[in-house]
């Protein structure tokens, strides 16, 4: 019997399975320091611990894409080892802050299974909760999954399909509580636009490119422990459909978070992930450009310091997006798009 | 009206404006280490808290060339997006030690302004501060760009050139208050060499070479928040003047500083960056040496334990250089030499 | 007279001698996020501070071959910038954990000197020991090399081979005084496999591969402050023997200790390293795998909560290991393996 872990086949999982992930991860001024150094962002309420308490915080909490790969990362060894593909995310609310020093652990259960009619896969639907030392939720999201059978013969689950939000609603996203207005200064957060500047339908082109080094995302992705072997393997992925390894899609996100900063510099935290897509894959060499369009305005209940912003971030490779580009009229994305991101972001009133 | 940041052109500065810049940033051991790790150094004082402490310090303070970068990398938004080169630095005086947590903010003042002939760029002097969370001055220097025109018919401004000091003054240099010269450890910090063992006009191979590669110029650079699109690029600047992406200057500053070791390990501080050339481009291959001439001792006032040593460093790319390459009688550089940097650090009597 | 270090050659030591190597260190969170993003580890006790806590250590400790390349690193400019070859190590025992913040120092003794045949060569061996800024011992091993005589012609000093340990008796393997076993978590700490679970003679496949970048092992080297030049100088090793630099031995234990993870989840503490050889050169490119044989179980005297597993771990480049690829009868190793590690983990029992 070997001792390796071969990872869970569709047939592995049943509804309402829970799984506690190994390993719990302490993230710290280390890790915040490499993710701006492999991903460019630049938000100051992230960057300085000045900033963050001017506006109410006890120092400058690590950035929420952060917090989402690193607890993603705990979940692939259980979840998607035997993937084939990532299909989407959905209804994932951020909570508690993260300071440097938290130690975060990731959880799961799976809530909804459903065989392909190939009966070679199917698709696992996973919730999945961060936690940090003390218990407090600082992440939770759905994503699902097609996972490879063990045995193709292997008879199907019972389908079950969950019921998903389109969006979070406004209710649910969690806002600083002691956030002060007064303190936040437009010069050091780098633009002056607010809540109210942004109307539903506009478009922003990000401008900025960036280009992705095979040393950058695997680094990125490793500091995720993150094993999903596509992303690190070349002697085999050399072999396979691309014939080189994938660009974590995660890290794409980050990417194209980053560059939004030209133009949504106020915009300083994930409130919530809507929805995502891994559209067309990334690769090394591939430079990344990004735009985004304000889908909606959200009051958020009781705050006048703070609204939401609910954005699509499409991210592009080696094409400027100065052009918007999108899927067209049937629905389909043009090749050189990579990422469409449904999120919510907070921004000043 | 776009919300995205064009940069500033050259009709956009005007001689006494003054600039904030975002984004504030706390500097940590994080950074600290990954200064560490994508530049080689390996300064005794800046390495170990045990050995500053012996000296004097509270602890180990982070690198200087660390806080430069970090200052310098806010102001390319304001000052630099649209400069088609980096001129020259002059006037740069260290001041407070930066510790991990320190939050670091810079400003600018606009010094000087002149329209080139052909009415297409100008150059700009900016003099710059960067501050600590308390107020205290970590830095100052002054350097000028040639910046593009937005319209090359914009009447030119009244010409101002700032009259600006060939070297900071010993005077001037900011010397740590409590060292300690008995805790110096010869053993520990690589070199015996004292101030008193160095003569101006000798030259110093520093022998080693290293290798840049994409990956680690380009991590550095997002690590100071650098938006110098020239660096990160390789979509735009494949199509560019060289074919491809440019090393961030200070990166190159950086490695030569710590290739300096070896000869220089005693020389713990930069006080000073009294002038400093990019004389020619480097890329990700190149392998970068150094040497350094000894320009100089400088008596700090009143200070028996430390002295100042005004150095020049010159970089080359793919050549050793025991054979101290130079400019020739016609103040012309080989192709190979890539920095000429006049600074001044503080070493031990 | 020259200020740079030309290293030592063979005639330059002489057995008793004791070296204090520069320079001194202090590692961190930094250091910890980096040889996480750089070799992939992923064991608990070293990733979580709660974990950590939970069996009675008073925070994550860092990882034991960061330590080791740590006090390694320091001793190249003084033992092995003129080595032609790091022959090999024994007898390397870890002490006293090693905190963040902990100020780390090395120093060496030469315990044994034997000029080759050839009269050109000679072997050095050296007694190294790492301590933290309290004088506690963190680290100690034998490691020898083979450094080239400065002139052919220097008399050969009188051989003297130390008898060195075949592996580390269980007696001197320090265990953490306070370990809880009760505290153990195996669904965190990623398997359920305790020391009674493994059989000598047993063999695990590692199963994942990781490929190493350039930018990786350089920048992984430089945080450790190693100077080899074979790493770092492309310009001179582009023109050497193998055309190219050589990606550290360290980093290569590092990315198999990492990739042993999977198998050897539990074997949370490195407490000796038995022996250790670099068989074959491993360049940028290559996909490291690894396999382990499990050689025996030690009891640990008095102590009924934790053993110890004395492992051989083998890595292989650009060859998957469940074949488990070794030396044949001849004791020849295949081209593909390109490191043989004996060495001793603690496991909970």
């Amino acid at each position: 019997m070997t001792k390796t872990n071969p990872g869970n086949f569709f047939e592995d999982f049943r509804v309402g399975q829970r799984i506690r992930h190994a390993t719990p991860r302490t993230l710290t001024a280390g890790d915040a320091a490499l993710y701006t150094a492999l991903t460019g962002s630049r938000f100051a309420v992230q960057s300085s611990d000045a900033f963050a308490q001017a506006v109410g915080y006890e120092r400058a909490p690590l950035d929420d894409l952060l917090v989402f790969h690193t607890v993603f990362g705990k979940t692939v060894p259980d979840i998607s080892l035997n993937a084939v593909a990532n299909l989407g995310y959905a209804d994932c609310v951020f909570g508690a802050p993260v300071w440097p020093g938290d130690s975060l652990s990731a959880r799961s259960e799976v809530i909804g299974l459903r065989e392909n009619a190939n009966g070679k896969t199917g698709i696992v639907w996973v919730r999945t909760v961060g936690e940090n030392q003390r218990g407090a939720r600082v992440l939770g999201y759905v994503r699902w999954v097609m996972v490879r059978k063990r045995n193709a013969g292997a008879p199907p689950p019972e389908p079950a399909v969950p019921d998903l939000p389109g969006a979070v609603a406004a209710g649910r996203l969690a806002a600083p509580a002691a956030f002060d207005p007064a303190g936040w200064d437009d010069e050091l957060s780098g633009e002056t636009w607010r809540w109210g500047d942004y109307a539903p339908g506009e478009k922003i082109d990000h401008a900025d490119g960036m280009t992705i080094e095979e040393a950058e995302h695997a680094t990125a992705t490793r500091l995720y422990q993150n094993t999903a072997k596509v992303h690190f393997n070349q002697h085999t992925e050399g072999e396979g459909r691309f014939g080189r390894r994938l660009v974590y899609g995660g890290h794409v996100m980050s990417v194209a978070r980053a560059l939004s900063f030209n133009g949504l510099a106020n915009g300083f935290r994930i409130a919530a992930i809507n929805g995502g897509r891994h559209v067309n894959p990334v690769f090394a060499g591939d430079t990344i450009y990004a735009w985004s369009e304000v889908v909606e305005r959200l009051e958020l209940p009781g705050n006048a310091a703070l609204g939401g912003l609910r954005l699509r971030t499409m991210a592009a490779k080696d094409t400027p997006c100065a052009g918007f580009p999108d899927r067209d009229g049937d629905g389909r994305y043009p090749e050189s798009v990579v990422l469409d991101l449904d999120y919510t972001v907070l921004i000043p009133r």
